[in-house]
């Protein structure tokens, strides 16, 4: 176990902040709330973004970028929108500073008052759908599958590195339909693209769902979600898609004339994943000892260290690696080779630990004349000698083993960690007990909902898709209830 | 000549923002002095990214992300800085809005009031090097090579589109150094890779040179950059690389140990370009029909219309066009089949004319029957009948040669745009004549740049590397010059 971070056991909160900076995925800023995505943590996005990006692309949509700053009425043109994001802003209202000419340093300067002040953009589905209105006349024009990769504010009185911070980065979709049923298969179809992203690519099971009303979007029809858990029990939103109906045509006004020539109002979705879903990712897998990523997302995927003594042997492992690493580099697999002579390899050892580089390949002058090599997996610690004869080829199966046994190992987690409750005490046991998705029957008032989340903490996470009915009753009120949903407490 | 926009004789200003709005790069946008990008202009910015980017992680450098809001009190640390930056910032103030008491709508809350207002980032020096003091102790953790890339606002009072704009998208990369030469060399460094990217991608030649005082950035101790040549004679910064020397170092006490263990300040180096590139690249080479885009850069590179009446012909087109797309395609060639049959072919012609994709290939069904299709070129607009055999290949060639040809255009006009001036009279005709860069003798001082500039609107562009030296008298003053520098009217 590392001496350098807490424990899961001791403080599962403190271990993952430890875990963020040492790693060297973020650190905090000077600005509050905000942080600093350090290099380590920026490739591992950038390897997110990429795989991301390639699927929105397969599925037909286009990149663009839309501005910034939100003009202020902008907000209040759909009531339930303004509602949610008001709250929690960054409002621009001067664009000048001047030197105080009562000797006081740089102020503002107040004759630089904006005549109508601009947000920070919060999410950009007011400024792009009054941006659509010039862009929509006819059916021809739709449907219009636009996404957009961003950095977006939100003024979040309580914040933590990746989990929830005042800037974060992410994308936003926002398309425009003929149809309702159109628009709703699309916010499916983005829903399954982040669930496939979700478990092929970081190893984590979701769980895709809907969200009640009292959890919805702030302007949507309807939220469908993916839902993760985390090893602490907790749960976690790794992605929306929402439908949002006419909502957004009717308030910005826009519309098509359909083949008959007929105008009407345009159907809309929106959706979005964030660089939340690192701190998913840390959380999903990780042990005291470090991080331990996928090794589809790895921005390191092998690394090898040689040991040695003196000039000879060293030559002899450079010789050797110089090899493997070509064999390496026409598998597409990503190597480090890290001979720095200024760190021992212990230290080293401990270092690409921490990283959560998936395998470690430790070359000995001594092995190499038994023509073998140690390697270690990150995610199991499990070492072994190998033959050096194909070495790159069977690391790279195991590559594919290792992201499979994450996934499995997360999968057998989550799995036993959703469980029935069917009164109240049970509810409020497994909540402080084994913790997890608790799966339940309420009688479907947003007030019961409140009112759960007022004496436990939890929220109804989502009603899974395809839940099977039940007859049953909310485990609140008595009423009656024709499904259960789940519930957890969540980040 | 397209009907759909100005001529560049008539109006060049306004041929430049036709041809924007109707070749699809952008729109404008709801907020003061920011755009849209529209899926066509963020596709080449994707590109001239991505090539970038390589070009920047080949060179060892690393991206990252920083803050976008800046305390104020940072900027005011960098005294030339602050004075270069505090008239066109936007300011943050508050971090809430809420319900107009007297009924006036949503308002901002008063209450909310930031203690210290936050700058949107004009740039980042200032954040950066902040978070580098507590990344930098030692000199093994030196280079520092770290590149961001991001949204910055700048309160321009006049816009254009991607020219000038309130809000864009750039790459700023914030380096540090043991030393001051370590400093300059990576400054020279990343002018070259921006001077490549420019001639080999853009097919757009530039002039390597370093500003004069006037024109340094705020906060440099030298600002090195590379200028092009529009069709109109003026001309454009296309990027720039700043030596910082240790002023941010100085400002933000960033100080390692070097190896005897002596604190010293860091060196610094930043350098930046941004979507003002495509607005270079659309002034360099396109015409009065719409886009010329050199290959390299260009979304679509090949167009495929079908010419064709009825079903079986349009199915004899189709089945020789997938033979076609799949050779395009083990090329890495990027190619549209457009067989939209809501639009005519002449119509076709006329729209990727104006989007500037670089070969149109049409295939009628006769021309088939003769194994042959129709190859027209984008730049030069010569169309000839190939043959179909290998005509992946023989179009493979073609584009390499359309990108040659683009540059070569551009640098003989560039090149004859390079006038010499050796009086004030000349300096004055050339400027309202022929323009270009005119290359004259200047006293070396700033009061006589600036009195230039005031009486002619030219501003000295660059003094370009490796200038030779050669004795002369001022075409303003009169007094004694050592050299010649770059003059010229610009964007």
């Amino acid at each position: 176990m590392s001496k350098e971070i807490t424990s899961r056991e001791k403080d599962y909160s403190q271990w993952y902040n430890d875990l963020i900076i040492k790693a060297g995925l973020a650190d905090y800023s000077a600005v509050r709330g905000c942080m600093v995505i350090k290099p380590y943590g920026f490739a591992l996005w950038e390897n997110m973004r990429d795989q991301l990006d390639k699927r929105f692309k397969e599925t037909g949509h286009q990149n663009a970028y839309f501005p910034l700053f939100i003009p202020k009425s902008f907000l209040s043109r759909e009531a339930a929108h303004v509602e949610g994001f008001a709250k929690e802003c960054a409002v621009v209202t001067h664009y000048r500073l001047m030197n105080d000419p009562d000797g006081g340093g740089i102020v503002v300067d107040p004759s630089a008052k904006l005549e109508e002040e601009l947000i920070v953009r919060p999410t950009s589905e007011t400024i792009i759908w009054n941006t659509y209105k010039t862009w929509i006349q006819s059916y021809r024009d739709l449907p219009l599958l636009i996404n957009q990769w961003a950095n977006v504010v939100r003024w979040e009185m309580r914040t933590r590195l990746f989990l929830r911070t005042t800037e974060f980065l992410w994308q936003e979709g926002h398309t425009a339909h003929a149809t309702s049923q159109e628009a709703i298969d699309e916010t499916i179809q983005m829903l399954k693209v982040y669930a496939e992203f979700a478990e092929e690519w970081m190893a984590m099971p979701v769980i895709r769902g809907v969200k009640s009303v009292n959890e919805r979007f702030a302007g949507a029809e309807d939220t469908y979600c993916i839902e993760a858990l985390m090893q602490d029990g907790k749960a976690l939103q790794a992605g929306t898609s929402h439908f949002l109906g006419q909502n957004f045509a009717k308030a910005f006004d826009v519309k098509f004339s359909d083949k008959e020539n007929n105008l009407e109002y345009v159907w809309a979705t929106s959706w979005g994943v964030s660089t939340r879903l690192i701190g998913a990712l840390v959380m999903a897998h990780s042990d005291d000892d470090g991080l331990v990523l996928p090794p589809k997302l790895a921005p390191i995927q092998v690394v090898i260290v040689p040991i040695y003594k003196g000039d000879d042997q060293k030559k002899m492992i450079d010789e050797q690696v110089k090899l493997i690493l070509e064999d390496f580099k026409a598998l597409g697999v990503s190597v480090k080779y890290d001979d720095d002579d200024s760190r021992r390899p212990g230290w080293k050892f401990a270092e690409y630990e921490m990283k959560g580089v998936p395998v470690r390949i430790a070359i000995g002058a001594r092995d190499l004349e038994k023509n073998v090599v140690e390697v270690a997996r990150r995610d199991t610690k499990v070492k072994e000698l190998v033959s050096i004869d194909g070495i790159a080829n069977t690391v790279y199966v195991l590559l594919n083993a290792i992201q499979q046994s994450i996934y499995e190992k997360a999968k057998i987690y989550r799995d036993e960690h959703v469980t029935k409750a069917d009164s109240w005490e049970e509810f409020l046991a497994l909540l402080d007990g084994k913790a997890g998705f608790i799966s339940a029957h309420w009688d479907g008032t947003a007030e019961t909902e409140e009112k759960i989340k007022e004496l436990s903490k939890a929220t109804i996470r989502c009603i899974p898709l395809d839940n099977p009915k039940e007859d049953g009753r909310c485990i609140l009120t008595g009423n009656p209830s024709s499904e259960r949903v789940l519930f957890a407490r969540a980040y």
